[in-house]
């Protein structure tokens, strides 16, 4: 049966070609979820669903409800993801996974994840309507908390370990206990919940939370990847002294020092050729007296890009530049890696961004390749299936600000592509 | 017994010159009154002699003691201060009054403050042993809660308002509590203890707490005024943004713009001819995390010197600087005046720096004038009589360190042109 099952389609799709529908997302039907969802856990400060909240479990029902009402068979599974499930006409074939997260962080906006959700309802609804049955299964999931940093998506693949899950998370709840809020199993999450051969792909659309795309009015951005991020700490050594009684030129200052090193950083981030970013966001002097010469500085920096070997080169660069500037200043300078914040970019797969890049060609969107340089549930799943993401304009580039907006036709244009990526990869695209 | 005790110098010091004695202080003598004071207060951390705790109150006592040994007649003024009086032979002349503070910061050191009360003590005990009685009374003052911001003589000049009694120290007790602990009446400091004719002059020994003589060898400093101090917070405005996905050329990054205007606090405070340091001691970056590029930063610039003009010249030049580098950036620049830490320069009487300084060339000591850029009882006393002030080296500079150090032999050198100025404005040279 299995083997049947697996060789039929070719026949069908054959006939009708599957590889493509002549129907267009509903802007005001895309509007419509996003406020219906907008309501759970909004004020005038902003939407706040984060996760294992009552707000985060209201928006979730609501999702359920919508995707309960369009036929899906609906579950929660181990790691707390709700899961919509369409059948496919061959019941065994692989799962073509989408989605993305109805969590918010708090004050945030309504269209971070929102967007991949909604888009994700439109696609079975259009499927629904056109009466088109795909040879896979379709699978449209909802991460849960995808702001305190991927875990929904990170228990989908096994990656959830007992100490992070015994974690506190922003809600007051442990992450186990917010998983079980949800429904989900914590002690059931070992391993992966799906194995390789279960997913043939999975697609995430999400708001670019930058100004690229509407800046340059693209509406359809094929991610190339999600950024590496190392995070270190850089501390400056000099000499702690009292500022009235030392005078200027017997100073060895590491404030002074660790101004000229935050200057290298943006200097270095922005003259070196490529997409990559360079932060200094959190400082600290001490003893940090008005009337005391720092004699050390903390302070962070992040590296963000799509190439290892880019961010390994800012890094040298900068560091370089930190040592020759406080062997003159007469201080000392060290690097020390953030252990807990080292992640490595993770390219999306490249015949997914063909398939998405060719869909958004035959319905006549412009599309450009970016970087993401904020992370995402898709990065979780590399390991897992080959994965692709779309995404569609920010106004303005905000991002976790009530602020956010993306416009029913942008979301409707995404929603588009995302649903000729899909019928293309039920077609096979993925094996040509 | 005691009235003729007063007397009875007269005739001896009447047949010698006044202006001058053949004695010289001992060096042995400074340093076991160091150590004595020592015993309060230290551990394996230093020397803590917060005010109004019990160290420091063990402290006076110990001061007391010796000042009773040597014949003082001792009292504890309304504002807490402790008196020793050494009567003249004109019980209506007005006082000469000298002397420092035993209160130490957490964790000091056994120099400053101490040095001028011990070298006030070694000045009696060299009048005791030359039997010799001044025309002027003269009084050895310890000042209460020194480094708590002059707190003893801001009381003795009236300037000690409700707001500030009220305000609790760092030993926990409420300055006014703190005030009665050391038998002093609070209640009663609503004016000056002296009228400025009471007061002939005012001296004080104290440590450099800097590097200027002992790295040129000189013994005595002549203050030419203690500094004025103008505390200010510099307020950066960007945009806080997401490090990742805001790129490097559309930032508004406030602590970019910080950190130019850092460097340019450390070039204009070297750059300006001039004695005068400023310092950016504090800095916050908001929001503070490594992920976010800061949005708001606020830091500290102080800025110190003996002449109000050359303070406001650097504050403008600095100003105008930083509001040159925020237009370039893109960002916004404010400077916001620390009213709390608005202190104008306290020159020194010239008189008495001349005094001084004929002093120890008398004596053969090298000296040099010069400011002290921290702050002094001497300057409270400002506008009450003609103030002077002494310097000995500080070894290796250091100061409200346990590393604090200035040798014997230097104590005495000072002592001696501590004893010699007294005689010289016990003689009139103030009305010369």
């Amino acid at each position: 049966m299995r083997v049947l099952a697996a060789f039929l389609p070719i026949f069908l799709t054959a006939a009708t070609s599957t590889e493509s529908l002549e129907v267009r997302a509903e802007p005001a039907q895309l509007a419509a979820w996003v406020e219906g969802l907008a309501v759970h856990g909004s004020d005038e400060n902003g939407t706040s669903r984060v996760a294992y909240t009552e707000a985060d479990i209201a928006g979730r029902r609501y999702v359920q409800e919508q995707m309960q009402s369009l036929g899906l068979e609906v579950r929660t599974d181990a790691a707390g993801n709700l899961v919509g499930r369409r059948a496919g006409r061959d019941p065994d074939a692989a799962v073509i996974l989408f989605g993305s997260h109805t969590d918010t962080v708090p004050e945030g906006g309504n269209y971070d994840g929102v967007a991949g959700v909604v888009a994700g309802l439109e696609v079975i609804r259009l499927l629904n309507a056109a009466g088109h049955t795909t040879e896979h299964p379709l699978e449209l999931i909802v991460f849960q908390n995808e702001e305190g940093g991927l875990l929904g998506s990170k228990g989908l693949v096994g990656m959830l370990g007992s100490e992070e899950l015994a974690t506190v998370s922003q809600s007051g709840h442990t992450i186990a206990e917010g998983i079980r809020r949800l429904g989900g199993n914590p002690d059931a999450l070992g391993q992966p919940i799906y194995a390789p051969r279960d997913v043939a792909a999975f697609v995430e659309l999400h708001i670019e939370q930058g100004r690229r795309l509407v800046d340059t009015d693209i509406a359809i951005g094929i991610v190339q990847g999600i950024v590496g991020i190392h995070w270190f700490e850089i501390i400056v050594d000099g000499d702690a002294n009292h500022a009235g009684t030392t005078p200027m030129a017997g100073r060895r200052d590491a404030l002074v020092t660790a101004a000229k090193i935050i200057q290298q950083v943006q200097a270095i981030g922005t003259d070196t050729p490529g997409t990559q970013v360079a932060t200094v966001g959190r400082i600290r002097a001490e003893p940090g007296a008005p009337n005391v010469i720092p004699g050390r500085v903390v302070m962070s920096l992040e590296i963000r890009d799509l190439e290892l070997g880019i961010m390994q080169q800012v890094r040298e660069t900068i560091e370089n530049a930190a040592q020759r500037i406080a062997k003159a200043d007469g201080t000392g300078v060290t690097f020390r890696a953030n252990e807990a914040t080292q992640h490595s970019p993770a390219p999306t797969d490249e015949r997914m961004r063909e398939i998405i890049e060719d869909a958004a060609d035959r319905l006549g969107y412009a599309s450009v390749r970016l970087p993401s340089m904020a992370g995402h549930d898709t990065q979780s799943l590399e390991s897992l299936a080959p994965t692709g993401m779309i995404f569609v304009p920010s106004q303005g580039g905000y991002s976790h600000s009530p602020r956010e907006l993306t416009t029913a036709e942008d979301l409707a244009r995404g929603a588009d592509v995302l649903l000729q990526s899909i019928l293309q990869i039920d077609a096979g695209a993925l094996n040509r």
